[in-house]
């Protein structure tokens, strides 16, 4: 596919970029702080930068007609007004966490809490020093998805990508359910199953990317 | 209840003997490799030992019409023939694995293997330097639940009672769930369990004890 | 050997005494809150209840001539010194921490934590829900081998006997140290073998557990 | 410092110029498969391609009076010749493992054997699919470290770039050491600390990076 990129510059552009390539599919509008690029027409737009790019992007998908894959985290309720905007006119893909392995943790929680109610829970996640807000994002997703409130530790060290570990325990059992991100590159491998479900269905729409796991859309 | 104990003398036949005993129950039969000792009728045989012991244990069964409920391993085809043909005539009750935590591990994985159907996965299992067979029937139990032929790895290490990993991996990320047995209760536990629901039952008829942990039979 | 149980009834008392018979040695004094039984002349007293004993085990290890292995926590600088005192005429073993593992841990960590004095650690201790204080003893005293602060994370689980993690890291790697107690047994393997140095040894004196495992003494 | 990086254009050769650059030192000469790009003098060189590059890496040294951090592997017993006859003139950092962990860990593990050297011991290593050999190099090294031979899973799984675990235990716990290399930066990091050892030290002769690590040469 020919796609375009915004925030190409950055940690996480770079890491598309090459996932994206690997694949075979064409980078063909590059855009980060210092301007746009264009070399082609692009039938998805990735954005994993920040909300002030949102209005670049979304300029972009209009005039392409492209489909939007966007992992942006800080979203304000007038981006996603402006977002549910845009998806009448082509398919957007939006999550805080595109990792496929987070999203199926997300599914299974409820039945594995569930299964084990009278079981005591606590969660433990481990990011790297620089993390500066703890608990994680995920961690309180997870916490959310156990439908009962569950201690949280937060770790930091060194130059952990991203580690939680979900632990049940009763008098005479343990079962742990732990989800380890190797690099960054997670995130690239899950927003390319969205751009290909985008290039695949076509249809406008604002779906999740724990819709599109799912399937049967 | 009055329950016959083959295996009497070894590691799980005390542990087994130790939490009937707690619950009020009473130890009529006595079998091990030096023979059999009876003093009593029992309603129920418990057999956690070796395949050797099977047909002493049916045997059992028969002569006081008692239900069975056995947790051996390394049972073969022509053990499961003799088994289902005593389930004509008293409730049996089978399980490689009698912790509730792993039966809710048998009831999860399905899903999660199907949900990550295109990731790696293989199994760790590590157990006390005593156990003889290996893989343990519970990572057979496990990998059989995945619906797909995985690499397994036997870790026999001083006195650990029984953990078992699945680890599933894609270029970016991992999810394991892990199955830790604080100690041999659990299964006594669960074996008590099973005696319990043979006790109320009564009918003839070949049980797993996902099947009672399920109820609704 | 001949061996006198102080506080023979309890759970920690039960454990040691089993681990004791099964490498072939003889309870001749059994002790509790209800009184003193003696059968022989024990070689060596074992207490690892409560401080309130304290008088008792040193009435008997004065009269038998017997050395003592004491791992009774919450002493108190007066019950010290009155160990002390006895070790000048019989060899004395304490410790608030009977594991070898740990015991080890303490003697590694602090080379470990000289060469990666530039990595980031933390510390997680896991302990059954019972477990009032935290963080545990033991967490404390892994953290003072460091030689600086870290973070120290509490989990309480079901009945976990004892986990502890101290976890380094910098930007490309990390390095875990885990001991795991499997059960109260750990504490039994560990009182014999001071129990054996003191049929080795005889001389009199005051010894740490540490000590012991170090040998050349 | 002014470096030359052999070996450019591939992984490691990336990795290593990425980890340089935030450090501040300065690529003033690339060597890959298709030729040599020299923009200054360098004052050492980095090599962690392949044997095949051998001789253009000496060539440089020799030029430029370099010193030289080679992690190579396979590298054989003639290449080891040229290395020590370059050493001689310029100082020589050689190993087949360049991750501080993995070194201290080596350090550790002969003390931590011996110490519990009636325990169980087995060992754990993981990596992606697509390498080949198992066990690891590493788990090799690892093993050879206990001095005595114990059992080595080899486990293969998406995208890890390489977890090693010696699990020690006995009848009532376990150790377990572990070493888990977040990236490829591991080793860049450890080339780079070869490096500033080579711009102090400067004294011709050959080195292995378990040395620099133990400091006092």
């Amino acid at each position: 596919m020919n796609y375009a990129m915004v925030g190409y510059s950055g940690k996480m552009g770079k890491e598309i970029t090459e996932t994206f390539s690997e694949a075979g599919h064409r980078l063909v509008v590059k855009a980060d702080e210092n301007g746009i690029e264009e070399f082609g027409t692009p039938e998805v737009v990735i954005d994993f930068s920040r909300p002030e790019a949102l209005k670049t992007t979304i300029e972009l998908c209009k005039k392409y007609s492209a489909g939007l894959v966007i992992g942006t985290t800080a979203l304000k309720e007038e981006d996603f007004e402006a977002l549910r905007e845009l998806s009448k006119t082509v398919p957007v893909v939006q999550s805080f966490n595109f990792s496929i392995g987070i999203n199926v943790m997300l599914k299974i929680l409820p039945e594995l809490s569930n299964l084990l109610k009278d079981w005591d829970a606590e969660i433990i996640e481990t990011h790297h020093r620089f993390k500066k807000d703890a608990p994680s994002g995920t961690a309180i997703l997870l916490k959310n998805s156990l439908n009962k409130d569950v201690p949280t530790h937060s770790v930091r060290i060194g130059g952990i990508p991203g580690d939680h570990v979900v632990i049940f325990g009763n008098l005479g059992e343990t079962i742990e359910i732990k989800h380890h991100a190797i690099s960054r590159k997670v995130f690239a491998i899950g927003a390319l199953r969205a751009a290909e479900f985008i290039l695949k269905n076509k249809k406008p729409g604002f779906y999740t990317f724990s819709q599109i796991l799912e399937g049967g859309i």
